[in-house]
């Protein structure tokens, strides 16, 4: 099988499993987890941070990003495929009362420019305040693309000076970090140093089996400790999980450029395909999303299935590859070899 | 002065001045006022349905409505100018926990096309659940105009079909109706029957001083007064408001007509501007929004506030005026003499 | 028919229809409805205050101030018969996020004694932390009594100190001022000065048809204003309702000790009955609470109605009977004689 | 160190560790995990339900119970001392918009005596109406006390007759079902039969690192998976902690005993001790709080800190102990002991 869904179907490796069996563990509900304890101050450090806190998932992380930063009645903006107004199940507006102003951006992030119009003054009558703005780099529904540096700043520059918060979804920041060489933890320091708030993810392209993490000030975290309690994401001997996490922070962050490399061959393999829309070089990560010219995508992702390829449909007519540690080179050649392999059966079909 | 920012600027009439003076009242939170109860009583029966219920407000009404149909973590579906989106101060967020997913629709409505591929089936862990559709109509940001009965009656029965209800906000519903031309209490009901819930307003082309009110099954409104009284909507001696909202139901929705041959003949007259872009023939009931070639809608609309005339921007480039009981037929022609005036002078002022 | 279920059944007088049906009216929702802000500018200045903003009902003024105090996951401590939790609809929780932490006090109000355990200090990841201290006054469920002036500042002070904020139920505050004699206006403001907003009721004792006020500092009713319209409670031309506040505000404040004297003589009456329980030393407004011996408060409650006096039962032997501006001395003394009457048959047939 | 603070601080076994490094697993997130997917069906089979659903917390699970049985503007009854009122960030109010309408009993559960009285029909507009009634088994700070069966069975009986949904925090219901005797597993579906929902612990006295469950009917399990997924509990390979889990279930509740023994042998110890006020009868599982005579719960406890025993304070002068399996019976007897020292050196301290 070679499952090319999403990078979350990564397994831990041997070395977290053996970590996770050695791990020095306590309750980390009263603070006492040795490996917890290390991982957080490990996140902090890289970040160039004062704090960082561990949480289950992307989403809690991201959710108790939303809650730092705004208060009921309130309005966040973001770009109109971002994962926290598609994947998060309304929780902005569940648990923090605010509404999502979705802003649809071809280019797969927003500008200062896209932003401006739909920001609203707080102590109007009329509408909702802006509460706070998200960016999400790499931009995962977009094709994992990485935000321009210079359109980022700006966007961090324009609404501090309005006093807005930003956070980062950064589930993928490492990959992002990744396209700019060099030092992988200067370049995720340069990516997310003027953010309010960065979540990012251990458990994607980086192997942990569970765990996300959010970092920022001492009293940003101090308050996120509080919503993680309340959400019911603060657990005790948590220190077997950290253990898997500080291989993924420290160690699995220096190998995504092999899973950007694969991407890459992946969809230079899948533009020599007659049926599929694909220009390589807007490859910038481990995501490669195409579109079909003829053929439906759940046609397609079915018939990939068949012959042991797991892809997702993104639409009608566009499939999403994600490439990951579980997955090498050869095995995606293979994948866009039986891509080729089930449009040709479909289009002899269809031709019959 | 000439008031056209909006129809909410009507005052009570003499009339229901006088009647609200003589009104029988009693505590309405026990049910006993019976100027309330002979008005909820008569708007049920006007729409045909088994119950009304008084509210402060439309933004009350329609917050009422999106609590009964949704369950928290549910997604709203409604056209992306929607009332229930831009200024009721994230309501549906803070009280009902759902997100809105807003679909743009250059017509100002939607239709079932538009809105299938964002219904979501309940019981997914991945994306929202569709709680509820939302319509507007006429819609007020759209331009007051009218949707097509078609149109919403496709929607009404896919949606049906798929157990989701819709809710429609009907501020403006007896504009709609006025279009149809005959019984206005019929073709209310022609264009409301198929919806779980309406609301309407009585308090902007019907001239109440205060009121709204909501309309479904009996179940609905018996539970609807729960939530009013959740709100801080549920009053004592609101049979004072009830008296004006009697005449404004009976009689004031009578002459609608005018209001809408008043903004025609404004739309005519707007249109002879060089600098003014509009279609009179788009102006079906008591709207006209208009954009302008060269000028701001800033240094329009503050242009007219100094020759006394009150207008809206809508857009850095667009005006919205709104024809009224308040505002007479030479007053609209007035209104656009001075509209003439002021795009002369700053035509002037900017060849000078 | 003499109904001393509440003093909420109190109609407008003469003097109210006419100023409702005279008043000077604009749109309140853009602020320019002038009775409104005569009304909210003279409330400001009798409470010494900032600001005040009108709103429809008692229980919308009280959720605003929660609203403004606190922040999700938080509690709010109160009395355990509280208006708060008790009868509205557990909006603290659906609009506010926070848990009312009660606490039971026989007199009826708080010591700060009483409020210190329960206090949780912000930051802790165990126990939610205290937002918000509310209190009544007069004690509606506790008999109508009056909050001792000492007990109170020391509330006040100690919260304080520790930054919490403290919240005024003043639905009948008006009631608890003339106790104190002398001027009410001064009277009001010694009650209500160290508050950090309060809300009293034009509706009850003072007879207009509708509406409470919520006093504050300017940023605090700035805000308040936001909640208001999210909560639908802004109105249109609400002027219509101001005029009766304004007469409420200024007259009928003045004439509340008659209803304290006939509460007083309503007890002194009932005292002698052999089957009530009530000292009349402790009725201190207008709110008059007994016990029975044997007798059920239903039984009693349904044979006083039988024989046209309304009271409400608010236990399983205990009746509660409001005197107000619609029901004078003799429909009092009446009263008390048909209670009599009630319970003699009611003795008579248990007898036999 | 002896660590008597709770069972929470219990960490894996060997047997544990083991079981993590070698766990199968997949992405639950899918619903691919099959040691995820082999713990929820085992955990079904033994409480005799139709499914079952891993959480990262008791909190969690209970929060999410909550949700499924409620809608906004309701109450939940409990006992004043429950964890979801004292613990869990008042997210009954936050994520439910319910507020908890406690009642104290000393006996540290409720009867349907205590209930009835508070619960509140659908449907009025005074009193926001009963969504739940929430037990806990063994009522943790009530000292751990098992709720008597045929106490419990009235209160289901007569819940369900009013179609109110019961839901248990069987945090640690296996040390409910262990005071029973005979087999375990039995038990646990006798405590557990008629309850709508439960929730246990995999994580205290039976040792598993992190983890809860949520057992019921497949179609609340169904909606549950909704609402873990918006709260952020839903994890990728979660397999490494089910292994735990799957161990914790099957083997851990078997030895339960001994903490109970060793928690009636320690209460055994300490009432001898003159300024202890305990009676041994009294502790049923594994957790004994006492009083104290003259010495504050602070002083003591940070006189046993000094001494390597930690225990909690619940109250000024009242203490907790809790039993599990990393502190053995000579570890208790040793804690006794020292707390005896402990109290001689207060006592001679305040003599001289
Ligand atoms: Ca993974
Ligand atoms: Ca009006
Ligand atoms: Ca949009
Ligand atoms: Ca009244
Ligand atoms: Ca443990
Ligand atoms: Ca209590």
């Amino acid at each position: 099988l070679i499952d090319l869904r999403s990078d979350t179907v990564t397994r831990p490796t041997s070395a977290m499993r053996a970590a996770m069996a050695a791990a020095e563990v306590g309750d980390d509900i009263y603070g006492e987890d040795p490996t917890i304890n290390r991982l957080e101050a490990r996140a902090a450090e890289i970040f160039g941070r004062e704090a960082a806190v561990f949480v289950p998932s992307g989403t809690m992380g991201n959710q108790i990003a939303l809650r730092l930063h705004t208060r009921p009645n309130q309005e966040i903006i973001c770009e109109s495929r971002a994962h926290i107004l598609d994947w998060e199940m309304a929780m902005a507006a569940t648990f923090s009362g605010c509404l999502i102003r979705a802003v649809a951006s071809p280019a797969g992030y927003l500008t200062w420019e896209q932003i401006a119009p739909v920001v609203h003054a707080k102590g109007s009558t009329f509408s909702a305040a802006t509460g706070l703005i998200e960016l999400e780099n790499t931009a995962n529904l977009a094709g994992g693309i990485v935000i321009p540096l210079p359109v980022m700043e700006e966007v961090l520059h324009e609404a501090h000076k309005r006093n807005l918060p930003v956070h980062l979804d950064g589930a993928r920041i490492f990959n992002a970090a990744t396209t700019l060489g060099g030092d992988i933890f200067e370049n995720v320091r340069t990516l997310t140093r003027s953010f309010d708030t960065v979540m990012f993810c251990l458990s994607k392209g980086l192997c942990a089996p569970v765990g996300s993490m959010l970092v920022g000030s001492k009293d940003a975290i101090d308050e996120a400790r509080v919503y993680r309690k309340a959400l019911g994401g603060a657990m005790r001997q948590a220190g077997v999980l950290a253990a898997a996490g500080l291989i993924a922070l420290e160690e699995m962050t220096l190998r995504l450029h092999e899973d950007h490399a694969n991407a890459k061959l992946l969809a230079e393999s899948l533009a020599k395909l007659p049926e599929v829309q694909i220009d390589p070089a807007t490859v910038e990560t481990n995501i490669v999303i195409f579109n079909l010219n003829n053929r439906s995508a759940a046609e397609v992702t079915s018939g990939l299935k068949a012959r042991g390829v797991l892809a997702g449909a993104t639409g009608p007519k566009s499939v999403r590859l994600v490439t990951h540690h579980d997955v090498d080179r050869n095995a995606c050649l293979r994948a866009a070899e039986i891509l080729g392999e089930v449009l040709e059966d479909a289009a002899v079909a269809a031709r019959s």
